[in-house]
């Protein structure tokens, strides 16, 4: 079946969640959010395209940081509400400069951090 | 730090996004949502607990399929707006009765079936 972006379900924003997915090791790097234009985007270019609800604009990822995610494999959910991109990232995937932006855990009720920015 | 799920970011609907992994394979089976109170019961009771939007009540994942999941480690983002529960699964996480809900790939335009519903 031929693929039609419009077919997803987006939110009120016309918003969809993505998580990147690292293609070697498996690890969930992050989420954020795509339109519709920034799904087409993504699947033509190669280069993974978020919608930055901050900025209100594309977000070509890594385009000012180098942290480029290329995409590996595109993915939709059995809701079509949420999408898996698993990439292939240069360098770390959270602004923080860490590998992935998961990296606090709760544990016995606490905090912990689990890894720390890369140099 | 004492967790607090209070200074989890919600939206306007009071939920957060949380994405279920599979401790074992690393796969990324589902994304849902939670609630703070959701959060907690996740916490407390080992049982990885969801709300869900149709049916405006909590959902304690497996409750009525036996397919729990069973809360491995759970993980905060950067901006502390979304959640990743790393978690042992029994059965398929997919309500589909496939393994994960990301069971469709767009390859060169065209959807994609990546796997089969198990028996």
């Amino acid at each position: 079946m031929k693929f039609d972006p419009s077919t997803l379900k987006f939110n009120e924003a016309g918003l969809i969640p993505a998580i990147a997915q690292d293609e070697r090791s498996g690890e969930v790097l992050m989420m954020a959010w795509m339109t519709a234009e920034a799904v087409e985007k993504t699947l033509s270019s190669g280069r993974v395209t978020y919608w930055s609800r901050s900025r209100q604009s594309f977000w070509v990822k890594g385009e000012s940081s180098g942290h480029v995610q290329e995409l590996v494999d595109f993915r939709v959910d059995c809701d079509r509400d949420c999408l898996l991109v698993v990439v292939r990232q240069t360098g770390p995937a959270c602004h923080t400069n860490r590998r992935s932006c998961f990296y606090t855990a709760v544990r016995d009720g606490r905090e912990v951090e689990l890894m720390a920015p890369e140099e």
